[in-house]
């Protein structure tokens, strides 16, 4: 199946090569939304301008809001405002809103006066949440009923609607103030003897306040395996529900995060203008830049010894190196456990000794390794026992660094995955510098 | 409410470590049987052993359905072959294929021979599939309809049945040979006039080969926006179902999956024992000390050159490093891409390009900043020419190599974010010191 998606997709990216536009248009037809979101994602500028204008008016919206953040706002940057308003019209109002919220305020607003009243209205209260807030993720069509009406009633009631918005589930369960009481899956109105009273077979789960932040969202989500939920202001009224699909694009989301971010790239577009590519890495290289700057600080001071034993510039790497990619494992480890939030007061503790005792060993190993190494290498026993001691101190700091470090960065409210990297990489290389050098200083020299 | 839940988790925790154990059995019951899987992964080994012996027998399935692999072989080596049986016998055929998958063969054996014939026979045709496809994540409790009933029948059938597996939100419709023909939502069922047939409204959706990869599967639901999907045999036969919560962990599992990768974890527990981290972690650290040897060597062709100008060993660093740095984040985006199925054959080069332009402008931004200190620091023109063209080189040969490197890899059927990383560090370490090296010795050597 994947295997016959792929041709499709590469024919039609042939067709569109080849400037085939009506056969491109038509391939489009059979095309789910967020498959063309894919490809324009695949694609570099021009040619994603091209497909762009090809996709069919209808599905605009969807694809726009399947399409990654960063791609999205050029897709937008060539539309009109009464476009985007005739596009978004259809969408679910968390969709609708967050396509908006990528645009310029005075665009939103061109935007929302080319609206009708009742979209308008919608759409401007989901602008009201932060984008990555349960608020946020929610939708406003939600079809509710109350816990004392029969089921009987509510099959009725369903019947007369004639549809429910997608991916419904389950009905949410209200009172007559609108505060929510629970869930009644559809799966339950059918089961149960019509009779029966919806308050008899609802599930009392908890609904979720509308400040909650997405990944807090998507934690609930996981754990309780939930393919809906209610979501609720601070009385406990109804506002909206969110439903699984929005949360599986967050929990991609923020794993790509954590990803970009460890290599500092940033948000990224595979194919962002050269130009936006290189602005966004600067950063990361030039705080890099500065650091690899005082290493070489570091083994400036060191000049005269090196001078008299070459040797120690030729291993010296290897000590900053292998701490760097020891504390790096331990960085990772600590990362990926707050990010889960599976680190807390209570095992911080252990957690950073067992990562040290895990650098002390790994370190005693490579650094016997490297030891003998050396020693036969330049027939220098000094200079063995001289690099195994500066490679066991490394390493154990470098363990040590790599545990603390992103708690500290947590703590201060600085994500771990952006910084985290570059701190630990400064100390491993000052510290594996420092000590080979200056123990060979005091101890190697006549 | 996350706020809540941690502290409600902290108290747990504290009432365990004053071996209160009364007060934790009675605390659990109030906990999803997820959360109690967060809770045993954020432990450490004895008191993880201690809470999983207080954990009511009752939801011990749930539990280790939810937990790590890694996490979960360690609870199952407490456990005897009967008692395995005894838990997992009303899981979802899945969730319990997927613990006796992670138990020595002869164990599986023993505890299938202590399960009765209809639960053997369910386990034993889950475990014919390999754990990461679309067979291995099915379940295969479905409620199955043909297309020529009414939806009246149908809601008289569900009525009859009085419940239907967790998270039904659709129907599986079926020929009279079982070959799957769509699906039919349960709100399909109640919205739509009963005497309507159900072949009148379901969804041709297309079904999921058992042989499809999980990534695969992931990919079909997020681009579908899915809850659930028939799997299907050859002969197009209903097999079973998947439903979206066990997508949502398949993602989760991909993503973290990277990371760990990328670091050279391996699989991991926070709290693995130190001996088990340790050799875990030793292989991807054996490897890396090769690349720094590797990189040492080169070096040591320069040891002349080095001790007639000091100045080289402390600049050299920064070329390797800058060189790393840049290539990561090429190879990052590279491998990104490929494991979100965005890099065809049609826009490999394009990426490439691209990934080559933004290596040329940050080098030669970077090299300018770097040569421009280089020659005030040492009062030496040359030096600065040369860093500067070996930065240039360097970083252009990263990017080209952090672009080829995972396409490269992905053809030979090598996961990319496994040997990705040490890869290009050696390529940029090796072209860094020689080309930095090299170029000093031919031009600026008297």
């Amino acid at each position: 199946m994947t295997m016959n998606e792929l041709s499709r997709q590469e024919i039609l990216l042939q067709r569109l090569e080849e400037e085939n536009f009506d056969q491109v248009r038509s391939m489009l037809a059979s095309f789910h939304p967020s498959e063309i979101a894919d490809l324009l994602e695949s694609l570099p500028g021009k040619s994603r301008r091209l497909l762009w204008e090809l996709v069919d008016r209808e599905i605009e919206g969807d694809v726009l809001s399947d399409v990654q953040d960063a791609v999205r706002a050029g897709l937008l940057e060539q539309m009109q405002p009464r476009e985007v308003a005739e596009v978004t019209k259809d969408l679910d109002t968390d969709d609708a809103a967050d396509i908006l919220q990528d645009l310029p305020e005075a665009v939103i607003d061109s935007v929302l006066l080319s609206m009708d009243a009742q979209n308008r209205e919608r759409i401007a209260s989901a602008l009201s949440y932060p984008e990555d807030t349960a608020g946020g993720l929610m939708d406003i069509d939600v079809v509710s009923v109350r816990a004392d009406v029969s089921l009987d009633v509510v099959a009725r009631y369903l019947r007369q609607l004639g549809q429910v918005p997608e991916h419904t589930d389950s009905l949410i369960v209200v009172d007559r103030e609108n505060r929510y009481l629970g869930l009644l899956s559809l799966a339950g109105v059918l089961v149960n003897k019509p009779e029966d009273s919806v308050g008899e077979h609802m599930s009392k789960r908890a609904g979720i306040p509308a400040d909650t932040p997405a990944t807090g969202v998507a934690r609930i989500f996981e754990q309780r395996d939930l393919l809906s939920a209610a979501v609720l202001d601070g009385d406990d009224k109804l506002l909206g529900r969110i439903t699984v699909d929005d949360v599986v694009d967050v929990i991609q989301e923020k794993a790509e995060q954590t990803v970009r971010n460890m290599a500092g790239l940033g948000e990224d577009d595979m194919f962002a203008s050269v130009l936006t590519s290189t602005r966004r890495r600067a950063a990361w290289l030039g705080v890099s830049l500065l650091t690899a700057f005082l290493a070489a600080w570091v083994i400036g001071r060191f000049e005269a010894t090196i001078q008299q034993l070459v040797a120690l510039a030729i291993l010296m790497p290897i000590v900053a190196a292998m701490g760097g990619i020891a504390g790096s494992q331990t960085l990772t480890v600590a990362i990926r456990g707050l990010a889960l939030g599976q680190i807390s007061r209570q095992n911080a503790g252990p957690l950073i000794l067992k990562e040290l005792r895990v650098g002390l060993f790994n370190g005693a190993i490579l650094a016997t390794v490297v030891a003998v190494v050396a020693t036969l290498w330049f027939d220098d026993q000094g200079l063995g026992i001289i690099i195994w001691l500066a490679m066991i101190i490394n390493l154990t700091i470098a363990a040590l660094a790599g545990a603390v470090i992103p708690l500290a960065l947590k703590k201060l409210g600085v994500d771990p995955a952006i910084a985290g990297g570059v701190i630990l990489i400064t100390m491993t290389d000052v510290v594996g510098f420092m000590t080979f050098l200056g123990l060979a200083t005091l101890f190697l020299l006549p």
